[in-house]
């Protein structure tokens, strides 16, 4: 799917302009839907009584029983549906043992991602720990320092919420102009799932933090032992201990029996195999947050714990995986979010950017949570840039590739939230491009 | 998992006093939740420096590799959960292709039901339909009949929205005393799910409804041409045509690739592979309208046509599938829901009605679609009778049994909503009895 580095040469700074599709006063949805082909037929089938199936072409399958359903105790989804997984881009790490699993987003409708395509990446495999011997230690600059059996968990006064998370390597290969050809690759370490799980906060005022305490430290199980440090205000705010994704228990990759949730922050900072929590009086500069998670600016400086994922949106729907194949009326789809809490409004353009429309924005809005949007507009066959920015409740206006290269230069690997595009060519496809 | 109906006998009027165990003012939640036995041990091995797994008994998984995640493009459960499936009761029907797979309730939280363990019924097998022949026809008093492709569908605008799906029969065998010993079979008849899809109204407004149409009828395309009529009323107000379940395309046995949304009604009228909708000017009389999802009542006529999912809540941890484990502090889990809109509250009982304490709800609380509840309590090793009882919007209360007996007799399969009653023994089993 990827291509070279050398091929966005010629697309950057190219810009196609086109007139924005709206719709013409003239035609109803019927005809821009189905052009008048279908219709006819179905037309004439009806008008001369009730249509059988065959009398438009298609199977009957109530002439045959169905198959059974018990084999399936837990389901799967339907064959036809077997394009829709994680994929992963094998010369991305350097081993199986450590890689990165994306989000097929231009198949996923709604808040929900479904577990078994969620986004995951793991640095030395995933353990297989049972629920029965895990722990989780709490201890430092505490009055009482603890240990938890899961079972003990369950008897905190939990809660249920809904929070997207997002690697802060997400759309990385793009500062360069990598442009990677599939929604999936260029924005999908993402997922949006319902957690269950307790208040972080209960758990420190069970433990007693010192008042020297000021830093949380949350350390993994598996052979990476996966560390970060943490302000123990956000500690103190809304993270979460939890054991349950989407109603059921955490899959295995996503840190089953317990994961850290750290609501509206880099994805790496949510620690999964959650097994010790220490409190210390300054952060402990751990390999994730020295040599990796840092951001090297245009003066050669970096940036350390820029934990907070920005305001970002994309269309899905078209996009490279997922061409327009009619011309007329059609939807487009994408999802929005922003660490910050509440996504405000999400803007479209079908022309560069030259002008824009607010989107359609679908509930439950919920903060730190994917929003989806939607725009119903009309395909003439001409070529098309798509974009979407989204404006979230503090004010903040998703960045141009411009606006945030001035800032922040071409060094980055992480914390890309610039606007995407996609050139939709007279044939309905969908190319990764870049517009100055 | 069944008894005998005749072993209800001596539960029935059984009532079992006990004192509501609410918190002593004394203990913190620390002595409550781990008694003083792990607390201890911990405090020893992180007295002496660091603690290490082997410190506390536990493995480490920090030393070796875990497993490469890759292989599982669709990803499965953690192998520790086996036991979270969708469960059938062999002897309910006659054939498997006529079976009914009740949701694990007891080990869910939140308001996603994970897919693959939705509840489903299914009379004639599941249909493997392909998307591209799939084809639905709206006719019938229609000013113009139209028969539309999936892609089609897809150009609609969409809307995503959470909805519970509750089958009318959920909770049936308790009419008569079966005290099912689990709440997958008393209750898993539901689930809840976020799906996307195109309102049924945009369809109809479409094909333009003649004046005389006042009744749909949805036909599916599997081997029963599952077939109800509804109200144009209904039909017009929030019915969808729904393509996706939690993010991704209906599952096989939901009715893949398109199924009829009805918010708030029974589960049958859900039409699954929805291949027709007819517009007439009075109901059809089907059979699943008559012979079944009718309502035997006590002078002998027959209620019919009672769509409406009446507001009713479960305790589901503890129950006879989740015994407790510990005594102290615990949590109480529990779902309600209501046809009418907006769960407005829960109380629990731990004294099988006598005193009763508001539960806990837990967002996002959203119209026709399951609420969590929780309810932290204190056990003291005492025998309890646990029971729910919903307020809903409209200020609808979920009835007792013998409210509901009194009106509606014994001879009902479908809408019971009574408060259901689980007794919990010294040991911490629970058991299904019901409460004069």
């Amino acid at each position: 799917m990827a291509k070279g580095l050398g091929a966005s040469d010629q697309m950057l700074g190219r810009v196609v302009r086109v007139t924005d599709a709206a719709a013409p006063a003239g035609p109803s949805r019927r005809q821009l839907i189905a052009g008048g082909g279908v219709l006819a037929a179905a037309a004439v089938a009806l008008g001369a009584g009730p249509a059988r199936p065959q009398d438009i072409g298609i199977a009957d399958h109530t002439r045959h029983l169905g198959t059974s359903v018990d084999e399936y105790p837990y389901g799967v989804p339907s064959p036809h549906e077997a394009q829709v997984i994680r994929r992963s881009v094998p010369w991305l790490t350097a081993t199986r043992e450590s890689s990165i699993n994306f989000t097929p987003l231009h198949e996923l409708e709604g808040i929900v991602t479904p577990s078994g395509v969620c986004f995951e990446r793991h640095h030395a495999g995933a353990p297989d720990i049972g629920p029965a011997e895990h722990r989780l230690m709490i201890h430092g600059l505490v009055e009482r320092p603890l240990v938890l059996t899961m079972a003990e968990l369950r008897r905190f006064p939990p809660v249920t919420r809904f929070y997207f998370l997002e690697c802060a390597a997400n759309s990385g290969m793009e500062w360069r102009g990598a442009q990677l050809n599939g929604v999936q690759f260029t924005h999908g370490m993402i997922h949006c799932v319902q957690y269950a799980g307790v208040p972080l906060r209960t758990l420190l005022e069970e433990c007693g933090v010192k008042p020297a305490g000021k830093w949380l430290l949350a350390e993994g199980a598996d052979a990476a032992a996966m560390t970060r440090s943490l302000p123990i205000e956000k500690a103190l705010d809304d993270c979460l201990v939890a054991y349950t994704m989407n109603g059921e228990r955490l899959r295995r990759e996503q840190g089953y029996p317990l994961r850290l949730v750290v609501p509206g922050w880099e994805g790496n900072v949510w620690v999964k195999w959650l097994r010790r929590l220490e409190i210390g009086d300054q952060p402990w500069y751990q390999r994730e947050e020295t040599s990796k998670y840092t951001d090297l600016m245009p003066d050669g400086r970096a940036r350390q714990f820029s934990w907070l994922m920005e305001p970002k949106s994309v269309i899905v729907n078209p996009s490279p995986q997922a061409p327009l194949t009619a011309r007329g009326a059609n939807v487009l789809r994408g999802f929005a979010w922003t660490g910050n809490g509440l996504v405000k409004r999400v803007d479209v353009s079908l022309d560069g950017g030259i002008n824009w429309t607010p989107a359609r924005l679908e509930g439950p809005l919920l903060p730190k949570c994917l929003t989806q949007f939607y725009h119903d507009f009309v395909w003439n066959g001409e070529p098309m840039l798509l974009q979407s920015r989204v404006i979230d409740e503090t004010g903040y206006v998703q960045p141009t590739y411009q606006q945030l290269i001035d800032i922040r230069g071409v060094n980055s690997v992480y914390h890309n939230h610039a606007i995407q595009t996609w050139l939709v060519n007279e044939a309905g496809g969908a190319e990764n491009v870049r517009v100055s």
